[in-house]
C-alpha cells in the first residue's frame, strides 16, 4: 500500500474528469453507457472497477459524514473492467489514444500480466482501444495482443495491426459500443 | 455519481482502518492473504476491489504529483471480491459481525441484487461471515442466503443458519483461510 505519484496520462485523465466533466472521457463514459444496457436488459453483468486509491486522512465532520482529506492514486493492480457474460469470465482494459498507433506506455505492465493470467484460468479477455483522431475504435483479444509483444520490439502497436488483428467496434446508438457482439462472435457463434 | 455519507458502519471501518492499522480488519486482511497465496501458486485470480469513492477535488503541488484533497465514500453497487477461479467467475461479500447473528444491515440490497445476477449467468456467488466474539467464520452460498431472505421476515441470520447451510472456514497458517476448499466440494467434487 505505497502511495505513488501517478504517471502523467492518468494524472490528465483526473484533471479532465473534475475540471471538465466528460471531455476527453468518451470512451469510458461509452463502456459505461453500454455496460448499463447489458445489465438493464440482463445481458450481461459487467462493471468498471473503482479507482485504486490510497487514504491518508478521513475528517468526520458529523456522526453520519466522512469526507476524504488526503489521498493518492494507486497504479491499478488490475484492469479496469470484468464481469460475467453467459457464464464466462469477461476482462478487460480500455484506452483511448490521440496517436495513429497505441503506445504501450498507457497500458501497465501489471495489467498485461494480470490479463495473461486470465486467460490461462479460461477467461476472456481482450483490450478496447480507441484512435480518438481517427474516430476508430477497436477490440483487439488478449492472445492477440500477447502475439504482437512477444513479436515485436516496438514500443507501439500500430493501427494496422487492429485493422488485421482485432475488430472495429462501431459506435450505435444503443448499445453504444456493443463489444459483446464481437465476443458472440468469436467465442459463442454456432452455439 | 451522487456523494453519499456512509453508513456508520464502514465510517467505522475506516476510522480504524486509519487510526489502527488492520485492527477490525482482520477477515479483510485473511481474504487478501488468501487470494495473494491463490494468485502466487496460479491457483486462481481474485482480487479486492477498490473502495468507491466521488473524487470532488485534486491538488498537483508538482508535475508528477497528484493528491487528492477532497473525495467522499459512495455506497457499493456490487460486491467487493471477484475473479477467475477453474474457468468459473467468483464473486463474493466479506462481512465481519461482533453479534451472534448475521444482520442484513451489514450488507447492502444492491449487493444482494448483484449476487442474484451472478447466479443468473452461471457465476459462484456467496458471502463470508466472521463472528469474531465466537472465533467462527462460515462460507454461504448466495443460494442458501437466498434461501433464507425468501422464507424468513427476520432482519437477521441466526449464527445456527451460518452451521447447518453454509461451511465452517478453519483458519490456517497458508492460505489462511482456503474458501477455494469448500467451492471445490461444491461444485468441482468428481470432476
Amino acid at each position: 500500500m505505497i502511495p505513488v505519484n501517478y504517471p502523467t496520462g492518468i494524472k490528465k485523465k483526473y484533471q479532465k474528469e473534475i475540471s471538465h466533466g466528460n471531455r476527453g472521457m468518451a470512451l469510458e463514459d461509452d463502456i459505461n453507457e453500454t455496460n448499463k444496457y447489458y445489465l438493464k436488459y440482463n445481458i450481461a453483468v459487467i462493471h468498471k472497477k473503482p479507482t485504486p486509491i490510497t487514504i491518508k486522512k478521513v475528517d468526520y465532520p458529523s456522526r453520519i459524514e466522512a469526507i476524504i482529506k488526503e489521498a493518492y492514486f494507486k497504479i491499478p493492480s488490475t484492469t479496469d473492467y470484468n464481469g460475467i457474460y453467459k457464464g464466462k469470465y469477461i476482462d478487460f482494459e480500455a484506452k483511448e489514444t490521440r496517436h495513429t498507433y497505441f503506445p504501450f506506455a498507457n497500458i501497465h505492465h501489471h495489467q498485461i500480466e494480470h490479463l495473461k493470467k486470465i486467460v490461462q484460468h479460461g477467461g476472456i479477455g481482450f483490450i478496447i482501444v480507441r484512435f480518438s483522431k481517427l474516430g476508430e475504435t477497436y477490440y483487439l483479444g488478449a492472445k492477440e495482443l500477447f502475439t504482437f509483444l512477444e513479436n515485436s520490439k516496438r514500443k507501439s502497436i500500430p493501427r494496422e495491426y487492429f485493422l488485421n488483428q482485432g475488430h472495429l467496434l462501431k459506435e450505435k446508438y444503443s448499445p453504444r459500443l456493443d463489444y459483446l457482439a464481437i465476443i458472440n462472435k468469436i467465442y459463442f457463434e454456432g452455439e
